[in-house]
């Protein structure tokens, strides 16, 4: 097959560049760069010299030759080459959240500050999360007309985390907190002073307290999964990102209130006290729901009880792994999961939308072994 | 005055050498170490060279010779230093949790695994959170038999940023949670598999989840600092540290569930919005009271609106700095706060104490201005 | 076909098991130590958790059942394992610097401090920098009993970007000079002071100057290389390494004097000027000679006259990539060359001598599309 | 006093006000900006909030109220202002290169592509080398009317390090080579793609190869602190900077051909060597030489014969370390020096020559010890 990249020398546009180029059933690539029309992503990215040698064209052109259209593009930009591949048939993977909010668009509109250009696109679109829309990306492929909305790089982290406690009736009632620190790649590969070497190297610090894009997005894919829906419709949901110094990675640690059957039943009221022996056993039987539940799932993977998750154990991998720990005082599920943000949380998931579109294995291009430093 | 270190060859301890050798009152530094005896410091951190020049000695030699001790040892080793000071009125600044939670022995054998060699010597013993407990440290001057027992250096951050939340009633019932990310000095000079290059390099991780020994100290810094104390004593606490690449610094994100009378009267209850002009004004408010609360103490800084506390803002300097913000659903107060982990979190905060007891200025040795890179 | 490995915790080894669980004539892994037998590896490095699952088994396993022997060991260890696999006609493929002199024992015995256990083994021995040995490590293959003395990772990067300017006449007499800095992983698995994070982050060392074993390993070959041997056998090479704050990569910057035919005519005596048309002219010319050089190649890249050697461009690769370039007085050749120092310098050169051993493909299971950032 | 600052919100600018502002004899800043006039100090740098606290106004501002003046402008901007800081004998101490050349405008012209706008200024300037040139400071400000050219950072660490070999005749004829590894902060405030996080960080690179501007400043420099100067005026000196992922610091390693007195008797021409003990014996002969020459310099420490020069342990200080070594084939002297690129490289040094020009004690504001860690 052909597969085509709108917007292919942005950070994301690369990293597809650099797994479609290693995958078994992609033939050729198509690039599509406004910025950098009429060069080669080689010169632009000199990492691909020998590997990859392809001409930066238009647009229009990626639309032309391509089976599948990638487009990695600014909020508010794609929506007019959506519309052209649904009318032509071709699977059109967009990794803005132009499609991540189905037909809410008064949210997409509150927090992005745009309308929809397009509005009735929607009906093509799925939200391209496969761990929980396997199915309906699938029944998208089989009605040939579908746009996948794939996720942010934060929810696809706290959401992978959140999603068995919730399905399960594991997490009760009340708001989830989602405390994420992300390597600096997620900030793009336009220079400013916040992602400035000398700015942020060395340093941790939280940015967009309450106020941050990927915060109803998280807090509707809780909903989302939850086995009892909530009455109000929508599970509260505090989020804080921070920028820490690496290159790549989210860990995310996650605040899940405990459902009355799942509460400790010795709360400790008193000073603190380190963990029991019950609260070990607790957080033991939640990992075997957590592994139950992602059995089958090829790049989940739920760590045992002594190993926590860590950024640089699936760095350049398309894995997100998964720690399960309980507090002490019985109440909260501790959830830590680890991303490499630019795979799992963007160009790897694209890749696997389009391995379930296409009927290929899931796992096709997407087998790289994280290295263990 | 005569400085004395006991166990100067550790992180904190060179840390202190730094600087009590800039300190305009210490006018000679006597410096304690079992594994360096015989050797000078200046050999064992070459960084010292031409500033530095002295010899490490035993325990006992700087006892004979020191105005006032600092022992930086593990737990449980220092108690008999302690004694011998008390006896000789020395003024003794305590490193290790040993005299943290004064009579509380319970909790500290809980978490430490250790019984009190000298609980008599909870006597005398303060806990140094100056702007906490600067009160009591005057007092103890005046005794002429005082211990400081030094907090930890995530006790130091999570508290400074709760304070004013407890002390004026902003701050509700229920958990806190502290969630903190760490230089990896805050691992000590023992090289070991956590804390080599290769495997905490560009990579993020939490450890200890529920169960790291610094949660009952918050914990009783917390119901310290409320107003209106709980019934049960003790507000419950959730705490959960991370390792980030980077040297010095601790960020902590604190989320505080708020009073009633500063939850957001139009409270969100479908989707998640961006945050509401009433939530801006309620977060001033409150940064307003933050800024009145700390207005005479030399170390803390109330960030304005549109800066976020960042730990290479106060590397090398003894400042907290803190930021004050607002969930987006109006029930939760977010608190970053950033300091240096080894100078307010350790050293710094030692010193501090130790003008403090001298009646020396508050901020003699500790007026470094922090670089802007 | 069934690859082993001794010594397969180390940094070295499981970057192996990394590389040959990926690779499509690999059919098992058998993986040695003696510091985890009994364990597993996905316990000992989790990040191989779904991928690499394989424990950990005697020496003596791995030779029993593996078509190849890879030993990833100290010097001075792995000669009888050498010596079983000739006699069982396995061929050995060995990390340490065994088995890289040749029969030249008295330069190893000076560095190494050590003498050989077996000497006669050296005349099955080949060092196997496919560059420049690929006929002598075909032809041991065909006799069937074959040791390769795998390059070490500094030398590798030294030796390619000298090669051509050796091998064509380029350079003149005089002594080369090798300045090199390594990420931190060249140091190995084993937790020290000098690779604890907090003493080597954010800091640039040199170390051994003119005392590193590597010398003499470069000095060898560039003498190998070189068109018309020098009388006294070996050329002079000064060799400075620096420890860098990174994980990975070996960036080296090689002082080659020019032949007299390739020195600048109008050779600048007074103060230094810019870089004259001329000077760039010549550069340009001689990376006409490199690219030539390396033309059938698989694993070096010559960069053009705008991109320079940058580790970051390499990470996880088998690539070396080189550029070329001149002093401003026309005197002087300057070579920059970047290698992975765990794959290039490691792991990958030993996976490309096995392919050529074994007749696959020579860059099967090094296919890895170096990643943007 | 009343220090003034054009340009004080650049990254040397920045750094000036750190100095200044804890400078004991520097009663009052006066801080100049064109990007950020009207604007203050602490808004721009939140670091320095509680520390510094000063209006950014106009460099006219700037010289009026200033007793001395420091300029951290790019090249060829701050001619004017030096031309009224002359006729009001004001000294003028300049950070960009246009007062480094001293008359030699035709060096000046060729590498920095301008003309000087007054040549005649050159009468009052003295290269701000202080170390080379102290006498030539003092002697500017007693003519009351003098213009600093602050040293650039690279000739800083390179000059420093050749000096006593220079001057005392160790160094024989031959071009000198100078390998240097910078942090980032050298690529001053504005972001970049170079000087973006992802593109540099966990990376080393060379960049300017024989071509940058700082060349003819090392020469230049060489050759003032040669004994018996060379015929041709100038010493040959191939000089490769490369960007290293650290905010701080370069690391020079600099190879200077010893002159035959000082040459190995039994010079090695065969495979090279270890380090015979003759070597290690000259090496610290040199180190005594280097030591004696330097004895009254309160900012550079001849390091001990274990321990190199790293750039951590000079971090935030005015010292350049120097390591004193010999290549294993006798013919080689190579020094290792370590300087802070925005104090001792800039900042600081500019400090210094205030100090000197104003009679305070020369480390007067730079008595900072470098942290260990």
């Amino acid at each position: 097959m052909i597969a085509g990249i709108i917007g292919a020398t942005g950070y994301a546009g690369a990293e597809l560049v650099r797994l479609l180029a290693g995958h078994p059933q992609v033939d050729r690539l198509v690039l599509g760069s406004v910025s950098f029309e009429g060069d080669c992503i080689e010169r632009v990215y000199p990492n691909f010299l020998g590997r990859v040698d392809a001409p930066l064209v238009k647009p229009e052109e990626v639309i032309a030759a391509a089976d599948a259209v990638f487009a990695a593009l600014p909020s508010g930009v794609g929506e007019a080459f959506a519309k052209i591949c649904v009318e032509k048939k071709i699977p059109f993977i967009d990794f803005s959240a132009d499609f991540r909010f189905d037909d809410d668009e008064a949210v997409y509109a509150a927090w992005y500050g745009k309308q929809y250009a397009h509005p009735e696109l929607r009906q093509y679109s799925v939200y391209g999360l496969p761990e929980l829309n396997r199915k309906r990306i699938i029944a998208g492929a089989a009605a040939k007309q579908v746009i996948i909305g794939n996720p942010g790089c934060y929810p696809t982290g706290a959401s992978l985390g959140a999603y068995p406690a919730l399905a399960k009736g594991i997490a009760g009632e009340g708001c989830i907190i989602v405390d994420s620190a992300s390597g600096v790649t997620g900030g793009g590969r336009e220079p400013s002073r916040s992602f400035h070497y000398p700015e942020c190297a060395d340093s941790v610090s939280p940015y967009k307290i309450g106020a941050h894009r990927h915060t109803p997005e998280i807090s509707r894919n809780f909903e989302a999964m939850t086995a009892a829906k909530s009455g109000t419709g929508i599970r509260p949901v505090i989020f804080t990102p921070h920028l820490a110094p690496m290159n790549r990675g989210i860990l995310s640690t996650i605040y899940i209130p405990l459902g009355e059957a799942w509460k400790s039943k010795n709360r400790i009221t008193g000073a603190p006290r380190p963990p029991a022996k019950e609260t070990e056993e607790k957080a033991e039987e939640i990992r075997s729901v957590y592994a139950e539940f992602y059995r089958d799932e090829p790049f989940v993977r739920i760590l045992p009880a002594d190993t926590l998750a860590a950024t640089n154990r699936v760095r350049y991998s398309n894995f997100c792994d998964i720690s399960v720990h309980l507090d002490q005082t019985g109440t909260t599920l501790i959830i830590a999961t680890a991303i490499d943000n630019m795979v799992k949380g963007a160009a790897g998931q694209g890749v696997q939308n389009m391995n379930i579109l296409f009927g290929f294995p899931e796992t096709a291009g997407l087998t790289a072994i994280p290295a263990s430093f």
